[in-house]
């Protein structure tokens, strides 16, 4: 089984997803494919007079405040836009989706944290009411009933709080659980870019392979957000996953390219008995 | 088997379906939910600057213009907000619900009618590239999937056209099919009245009930929406359904109170070997 995340940024969604949707209709191995949503999204909090506002943490954090307001507009964007345009598209393909967000069926729960404190413009904050948390735990059942019915299923945050509220959680997280708690033999995270870039500006420091079995050098080179994808990726190997691979969302073919090496992909080269 | 459909009128969602939820989950025969989403619907496109295209056929009959942008605006509200709003209010009760379009699973078909022809502010106007249909079918494989699984099914519009664009359904016309389709003993219709009303500006002219063994009265009384609210119900009833019910979605236990009798019931009063 495969675990396919498909970022929620503008170039990847400029035709509809119709490329990825006729590469999904070629595969032969389960699927279940998360999304993203930001592009939608900040056009919809753009439209309706919502600015965002982030809020950076004593270790450099930053993280966007999600209000009552915000969270509509989050539910909308990911819920209702991408995810309906993706399943409509994906169902004109001949895949018969099912678009759902991790709230339904309790599909991940989140714990969440309702002060949000930071700086903002050179300020400290202390802001109330935020709609965001973290992760806890996830829960296949709905995902494995819709697989053995012969369902595609396609998922997007936000997450079920312990309190019945819808809570923003991390997609990429989302599906980095999901994926381990399925036992997939792959993650697939597709953004717009070839994959993780030594330097974010030049597509050409494309990292080809990181060998989860001697990440150092890796990890030494990555910085900021691409350090935090790289962790993830060898914990998620750590964790079960044969490999998991950052890679094109913007290209033809994308899931194919990515499974012959296009992007980066992380596993375990060297055999696991070898100490390096 | 009940099937459910929630209006999308405001007064409805005031507490966020919690009178609702909490009555659901005191229910103990199975569901499945419909809802509208007009109220947010209309909201989130004035916000967002679509007004409202109204056409008046030849007939009398006014229908909503519904273009790209318009679509985009009724998958964020109906299924992002409204759709998400109600699961997350239902699992905060207990109850395990699964919120889905009528584009998830193919579970309704709509012929979509691209050309729409009718009177707008006094002049005849052909508007093109239209997101509306008829209803075509229905497939209720998933919803079975669902509810065999102990999942509550939660459904909103739009339906899936032929050419996977998502077309504007009647969301009554889509309780209507399913429960039939579902072989439902009962169809409730929760709006912001307490049920058909002979003089719909006053609520204590409500009509108690309408025996589908003899409607002629009810039918001859009836005048515009319900009217043809009255005929569906009656079109339900022959085709198997035990009774229709038009209720008040406003109060407190509103199912219960709808099959106690409050409201309008349509079923067979006489029996059927009785010529009436």
């Amino acid at each position: 089984m495969l675990v396919i995340k498909i970022g929620g940024g503008g170039a990847i969604a400029e035709d509809g997803y119709g490329h990825f949707a006729r590469d999904i209709a070629a595969q032969t191995e389960p699927l279940v494919v998360v999304h993203g949503g930001n592009a939608a999204f900040s056009r919809l909090s753009r439209d309706l007079g919502i600015p965002p506002r982030m809020l950076t943490s004593a270790t450099g954090r930053i993280t966007r405040y999600t209000d009552a307001a915000t969270m509509d507009a989050m539910l909308m964007a990911y819920c209702g836009k991408v995810n309906k345009r993706l399943v409509a598209t994906l169902q004109a393909e001949g895949i018969n989706a099912v678009g759902l967000s991790a709230i339904d069926g309790r599909i991940a729960r989140g714990h969440r944290k309702p002060v949000l404190r930071g700086n903002e413009d050179g300020k400290t904050k202390v802001l109330r009411d935020d709609h965001a948390g973290t992760l806890e735990g996830v829960d296949t059942r709905l995902i494995r009933v819709l697989l053995d019915a012969g369902y595609l299923p396609v998922l997007t945050p936000p997450a079920l709080g312990e309190d019945g509220v819808p809570i923003n959680v991390d997609g990429d997280k989302l599906a980095l659980e999901l994926a381990i708690a399925l036992g997939a033999d792959g993650l697939l995270f597709f953004s717009d870019t070839p994959g993780l870039l030594r330097d974010k500006t030049d597509e050409s420091t494309l990292v080809r392979e990181i060998d989860a079995c001697a990440p150092e050098a890796a990890l030494a080179a990555a910085q900021g957000r691409m350090k935090v994808k790289v962790e993830a990726a060898l914990g998620a190997i750590d964790r079960g996953i044969g490999q998991v691979v950052f890679a094109d969302g913007r290209i033809e073919q994308p899931i194919h390219q990515a499974l012959r090496g296009a992007g980066t992909v992380v596993r375990r080269v060297a055999p696991s008995w070898v100490t390096t």
